[in-house]
């Protein structure tokens, strides 16, 4: 039975944009790929590696032809981006992005989605800290969750991006805006506020000491600069995106910071032992079930 | 020309202590290598995985013979060790030890030192998560830091120790006590503190919360599991040992995170981007350097 791949169109070619493309193709997922990015200069360096989209200058002619619409842009420029592009869909198009932070994204573009288009919001749990279409790559999504929102996971809209992501290598799970946005501000959202903020500690140290951190960065530290080298953009958005969730986290983080502090302070060894015995536990979990890959 | 080989002994076969011992045998940097751990467990493991040395169940005969001994213990215990052996070394011997905090070390082993030892104190810069003999690997030190505390470098047992150090692979500095604990407490305790931290506090939610933090953990929150998974106690003894510089480190860091949360709460985008962006160029140092090998 032939089956008919679907046109698709990538808005932003990132990390996330130009790994979609390369996945698509190299699973040979989808029919047409066109791409747009705002940044000539993007553009220009898809094109200069060859990234195997059909390359457009303007936003609205991506997305003329394509049946899934994937928007991978920051998520604070969703609005603006689905606005420009939203007369011009296919009748029956899907509209997907592939932003941090769910509720946000939800009630910016639901009230500009027309009757004849579905939006599929969604969020490949895939990344790297490295930015920009070269850094892209077709195994990106291999053996990650690509997370859904969907009310009715049996609906036509949601099974062909089910499908879709499934094509692309990734694991697809179908959930709750709100649920998303709570585990990702735990899982990544926090991780990320925390990297940034104790390497941004450490570039206020004098000259000296800062290359001296710099250099003998290698037992933990080394690990943050990675997380903390992410995109600025895409994590100013994603915070301001989901402060709620991540603040509620961020306070439960400061109470129990606090309680590690005064337990030094007071040189309560056992109080230190206890906490660092049960988080040995979580990562047990994590490697029991297949997922600590590093 | 034959170079005589010192016979070594290690004390404490951990990650570390093991790690000595299959670094020296395949280098063939040691004549004997006498190995002596407190849990007959561990000595158990260390024959059973056929560890490259002799094992013997009497601290005082591991270090009769040697010319250098490895004190490779949690950072606590150091003293209790050394009063149990420093009667028995060779005169002359050269005493080390690879404990993350040096002041801490120093000061509790001095004061048991006798004219006629030689106390270079050490730290190597390596290490992974797990723990025990069998977590040892003949590699670990290569292109470490591996950093020495001596006031005069040129001296004959600090040109031991180098020397017997950049043979196992690792690059060895010379530094002072006081600013290695300081150094140590921003690339290492503090972001170990903050990952036992932030995993206790994902370990507290709901059970539903719980596993699902586990399963789509990818994002950041694993790298932290990963850290958070070292060895209690060799952790627990650090923050008690290193208190002045880690409180330090972390009240820094405490206040930077206030910083990080009003800028959330008032929605000042502009403060998280320059903070990003600012946390970018300290991964670009690190990269630079060459030490950034993950």
């Amino acid at each position: 039975m032939n089956e008919k791949l679907p046109n698709i169109a990538i808005i932003g070619l990132g990390l996330i944009g130009s790994s979609i493309a390369l996945a698509a193709k190299r699973a040979g997922a989808a029919g047409n790929i066109v791409a747009f990015d705002n940044s000539a200069e993007v553009r220009s360096e898809a094109k200069q590696i060859g990234l195997p989209v059909a390359l457009v200058d303007d936003i609205k002619i991506a997305v003329l032809d394509a049946d899934i619409v994937f928007l991978a842009v920051p998520v604070g420029v969703m609005a603006g981006v689905v606005q420009q592009i939203i007369s011009h869909l296919k009748f029956g198009a899907i509209l997907t992005d592939t932003g941090s932070t769910k509720r946000s994204v939800i009630d910016d573009i639901n009230p500009l989605v027309t009757g004849n288009i579905f939006f599929v919001p969604g969020h490949p749990l895939a990344g790297t800290e490295f930015s920009g279409p070269s850094a892209g790559f077709s195994s990106l999504f291999k053996n990650h969750y690509w997370l859904l929102i969907s009310e009715n996971k049996t609906n036509t809209a949601t099974s062909v991006m089910t499908n879709f992501c499934e094509k692309l290598g990734a694991m697809v799970e179908i959930m709750d805006a709100d649920y998303h946005d709570k585990i990702l501000a735990i899982t990544s959202h926090l991780p990320h506020l925390i990297a940034f903020t104790i390497v941004g500690t450490a570039s206020d140290f004098e000259h000296d000491l800062k290359n001296d951190v710099i250099r003998f960065s290698a037992s933990g530290f080394r690990d943050f600069t990675r997380i903390a080298a992410s995109d600025p953009t895409m994590w100013r958005d994603v915070f301001l995106n989901n402060d709620e969730a991540v603040l509620e986290m961020l306070q439960r983080f400061i109470d129990d910071l606090a309680y590690v502090q005064n337990a030094i302070k007071k040189r309560q060894g056992n109080k230190l032992f206890n906490l660092f015995e049960r988080t040995g536990e979580i990562r047990r979990s994590i490697v029991d079930i297949g997922q600590a890959t590093d």
